[in-house]
């Protein structure tokens, strides 16, 4: 199908005050042609199909800049633990007896979720990346695939080489839906070396480079004492920055960190619930904002969350602020930014996280005909303060349409869900 | 109907430990009869009606012990802002409009909300709380009312009257599902003198108060300069505590504050996203807990949260304990006991908040079939940290179904939030 009319409310992200109460959007093959009001589509336009929601908002797809997507094996698997026992005890256990096919349905259940919540993007990082392009092909969605590289490791070297595969099998694939990025864990668990030569292969390849960066104060006490530098001088000093770096998390930043950051053009991928509860503290964010960094929302892995819900994670972003800094922090509008605007800007796809004409056609629907939309004073504080991911009723990706009536058309949900709970439960029981 | 049998996984919150895979609860009229594994109902039970759902887990029904639920009406109407323009430029102006008749259908949409994401009861707090228990009583759900007092304002007397009015005529109503308690708004709010009067007369009817209890530093000051003591202290010395009191808020505290409250078997409603969003800061539960007081969950009203979903509370509830104190604060089934048996305990009720025979049958399911509940590892760890408001299905209160399918059974949906949106439009403009 290569024509299709949406008509329903529009908030289309260009601008605090653009919104069409009663608007329409016309979309040919994976591309917006027009928005606007209704009677604005080209008179020429001839839809194949239209969609008539004059109940939902339609708004970009949401775009999640952090996550472990196959992390979803161990939701709720490990929960209200220290730290350290969590990951050595639990996580890492678990993850070593992951298979290749296991890494596969964990994604694909991850999929499954973010589709049925209105994520139409991520940024993973994992391992088995290959499983991952596969799962995302077949969903549907958009996503920059990070091989995690811990070159302290015994498989660093490998990770890496399988790295460089990647950005040959999968760049650029799916039409453009799929992007690499070089994936090194984080400054505590890859040598400058190490770091050196990553930054040489992303750079030889044209790639980016995905990176955790100052979660914890742990992290800033062992860069410290090995270097003498917080972790973000460290990354600097070895060059790491200066091409396209995705930083996740940034919790722990000193005023010359957040200018290094700005200055390299380093952009940060905010995980606020993570954040919250693994005790690792309160992100800089209107800090960052003020300098000038592009932040986007992650939920990272669904081991530390429990959900990929990135509405859940706005209200989260804007609530974590206001109660740090004041109530005026983080308004609606601009945690709706960063969860689509600037999603798009921190995983460099210039085409994507706004509905205008010439953008990919990445967008969702969201029913706002229930007693928890009403009244309807403000569309965008109902996005970011009341909304869930259950409300969500459409998905459409490059201009094909991957859920409807909250029907995924691309996955079998069902089988997914069953491969997902044998799995896990298989991991469980190998480690008991 | 009188004998209705339940098919399901079944959390009765009796205990950490007790959690039926394949269970079964009998109810007949008003109560439960039995809950435990299949095969657990009395031989001779014979049901008038069987909900066979094998993949959604039966909870109590959840308690909300703090909100204004006509203040629906102001949902996403100001946000973002500080706190005295929001109150003196917003809120009070925009209700100084409403007239009964709102606040009827203001709270018709409050219950629309709350039967949609599973709370069976409410302590509520606003003025015309006639119409308030008319509006529950339609609905089929449980409250506590309380009279709104504000001392120093001039209907200070009228509403003084229109409580005992109140307890009069609906303490007790609609077979024991309404309750009554005096709600004087707060300390800085009302005199000594007034505050004192409300007691003996709460005393004399033999009824409880609710108040709102050290919610800001800026009433920590009042407090302070006026009578030379914290709010604790001051309401202590009044005598204002000892009978059955709910506290709302309790932000700011000192260990002599807890001790007083912890003495006087004060009961705490902790609303943790309104804490937030107004940048109150975080009420500290766990201390609280420790010293044995009773710790309830509320949402405050919509006007600062921006829904009313427990789901989504207890979720922010656990995460800012963690962030505040550290990452095994407020386990997952901590925060569910919060939400159901430690609200039944906040709102005085001896018979709900567990599904245990001879209790009342108010209840929940949720439907785990979706992706976001796979793998099935931990049941109050999905609960608790990864369901919303959408994940219900079924509502049951005194032992009859309000929501079926989503479908609520005991309100016109479509007709509330017509009235609503009509009605909370007409304000606004009146206020321009």
């Amino acid at each position: 199908m290569s024509k299709i009319l949406i008509k329903a409310m529009v908030l289309p992200m260009t601008g605090p005050d653009v919104f069409y109460s009663r608007g329409e959007i016309c979309i040919e093959e994976d591309r917006i042609l027009s928005v606007g009001e209704e009677g604005s589509a080209p008179g020429n336009f001839v839809p194949d199909r239209i969609l008539n929601l004059p109940n939902d908002v339609v708004m970009p797809g949401l775009i999640n800049t952090h996550t472990h997507a196959a992390m979803t094996l161990l939701r709720s698997y490990a929960d209200d633990l220290p730290l350290m026992p969590w990951l050595h005890d639990k996580v890492w256990p678990f993850e070593d007896k992951m298979t290749e096919q296991d890494i596969y349905w964990g994604t694909a259940l991850a999929l499954c979720e973010m589709i049925h919540s209105g994520t139409t993007t991520m940024l993973d990082m994992y391992a088995s990346m290959d499983q991952v392009a596969e799962a995302v092909l077949q969903a549907g969605t958009r996503a920059v695939l990070s091989r995690g590289l811990i070159g302290n490791a015994p498989n660093g070297e490998r990770a890496l080489q399988e790295c460089i595969d990647l950005v040959q099998q999968y760049h650029g694939a799916g039409g453009g839906r799929l992007k690499v990025m070089f994936g090194p864990h984080a400054p505590y668990t890859c040598s400058g070396e190490y770091l050196r030569r990553v930054k040489a292969e992303a750079d030889r390849l044209g790639v980016g480079i995905h990176i955790h960066v100052a979660e914890t104060l742990d992290e800033i006490a062992m860069l410290k004492e090995q270097y003498g530098k917080t972790p973000v001088e460290w990354l600097d000093e070895l060059g790491l920055f200066g091409g396209h770096v995705v930083a996740a998390h940034c919790v722990h930043l000193t005023p010359n960190d957040m200018e290094i950051l700005a200055r390299r053009h380093v952009c940060v991928a905010h995980n606020p619930e993570s954040n919250m509860k693994l005790n690792s503290g309160t992100a800089p964010i209107i800090e960052l904002r003020h300098r000038g960094i592009v932040v986007g929302l992650g939920t990272d892995g669904a081991s530390s969350n429990n959900n990929l819900d990135l509405f859940g994670e706005m209200r989260s972003a804007a609530f974590q602020q206001k109660l740090q800094v004041d109530s005026t922090a983080l308004p609606a509008y601009q945690v709706l930014e960063m969860a689509t605007v600037n999603g798009a800007q921190t995983l460099g796809f210039e085409d994507v996280g706004m509905l205008a004409p010439g953008f990919k056609a990445d967008l969702i629907t969201v029913d706002l005909d229930q007693p928890h939309f009403y009244p309807r004073f403000s569309i965008p504080a109902h996005l970011a303060y009341v909304a869930h991911a259950g409300d969500v009723r459409t998905m459409m990706v490059d201009g094909r349409i991957l859920m409807e009536e909250r029907k995924i058309l691309t996955l079998d949900v069902h089988r997914v869900c069953q491969e997902a709970e044998t799995r896990a439960k298989r991991i469980a029981a190998e480690l008991n």
